[in-house]
């Protein structure tokens, strides 16, 4: 596919906005969002792990490539939100996501390595339900096959109140390909997680 | 290897009869079991749990695709049963299965995916002592190759005295799949789990 | 690569005798081996779980050819133990390591499969803050090409006070896939645990 016709969706640019107006921004666009949008769409929520070491210069290109990725699936981006790399704040973020009827799918960056501040999975286990472990597995493989680093990404996905959280790592390549991987599946779980029933046959 | 060749085996067809008659009848079956096959045969229980909403109508082709995996290999059916899509129930017939001296392996289908009910691994992970990651793993990876949406089963593996458990998905192809990319280990997992020694090298 | 060019480094073969003096030698040599190599060499302990059903017969030949994949890479062998197959022993060393400064990674060998007295999982889980999944992953499949009982295998992969600790498997050709398979990120997986700045992206 051709990086040209991977265009963001104009609502994930004006989301960026939302990090400086907060979450009355967000729940007044998602309620505009869910009558433009039919079901079927995954209304996603982009959580941002700003690393204090680095200082941004990595999560703008991380981002970007996040929404290449949603241009090309069944994706609406609902919210853009970044966070500062404390486990209490991502979780009350992810809290908060969760709650809401219209996010379907909380994709989070950054925050999932090895350095003492990288605490994106704990938080994520502190508020998921239960965990889907093949997702985390897949994006794994995917993204180390562009840089073998990946596989130390600590990353996991699950399910909360039937929103689904998913760890995509910091680096821009790796989150690309972590979340090519596992795009295409992404609609049928959020079909499963609201007792939706599928398309054919059950997992 | 063509379908033709994978016949399930007489017994495991006249333990269809089990679900009706209980466990009295699985237990004089296995004794019987036991006195005709060699110890290296793995004495396979099946469990299938049905998922009430799409009513026993895939469980049954599930466990035909099952059956026929375990055709090819050192595999004799000494059980099968339904179980309703209920955690402790399932918890209960796995408990039961896995202090039989006779079952050296349960494998269990379906209730494995992210629909509210599903609840074979949370119920799975009650009973095992210790799990074994790299099946459910190389489960997935298989099943996925035919039917991404595999990558969303939660199924694990582990052991429970010295009694093998395997969650198998409910979509037929899937469960075949996974079945097949493991049945070639679980002989050398039956011996260990037994601390028989292995043919050459250790694990 | 040629086997004739994967020689053990000197330094481990001296090594073997710590087995009998002690951590005091180990201490003593440590000291020694930080002044005479760079920083970003990885000083490696390995730790041999002694199966006693076996009794030493495979131990060697895993620690042989651990030895000839580090020498490949950035790896300083600093310290090599044997201790029975008792969690409380294997778990007692492993604090031992970690609190250690001058040790980056330990490598343990054995004690990872399904027998009652495999337990070296369990030990490591008692000792590291953190996992580090996808390294168990990643080792397990490269493991089970070349033997597909590797599948069976429930090492992990952990931190603990910024040092790495990896279970390998007992069995020789196993142990080579699997380090081999996950040496070339140990470095930056060090890297990351002590907080040093990665070479271009984070994780």
């Amino acid at each position: 596919m051709a990086a040209a016709q991977l265009q963001p969706p104009r609502c994930g640019r004006r989301r960026g906005a939302a990090v400086e107006t907060g979450s009355g921004y967000l729940l007044a666009t998602v309620r505009a969002t869910r009558s433009r949008y039919d079901g079927r769409m995954i209304r996603t929520a982009l959580l941002s792990v700003a690393d204090r070491a680095t200082a941004g210069q990595h999560e703008d290109r991380a981002v970007q490539a996040i929404r290449e990725v949603l241009a090309a699936g069944p994706f609406v981006e609902v919210d853009y939100q970044v966070v500062p790399d404390e486990q209490a704040l991502i979780r009350a973020k992810l809290r908060l996501l969760t709650e809401d009827d219209a996010v379907d799918l909380v994709l989070t960056t950054g925050g999932i390595g090895l350095a003492p501040r990288d605490r994106a999975p704990e938080a994520t286990l502190e508020v998921v339900e239960r965990e889907i472990p093949g997702i985390a597995e897949a994006m794994r493989v995917a993204a180390a096959r562009g840089d073998a680093r990946a596989l130390l990404g600590r990353g996991v996905a699950g399910v909360r109140r039937g929103t689904l959280v998913v760890n995509l790592p910091a680096a821009p390549e790796s989150a690309r390909a972590a979340l090519a991987a596992v795009a295409p599946v992404l609609a049928a779980a959020s079909d499963a997680v609201h007792g939706r029933p599928p398309g054919r046959d059950p997992i």
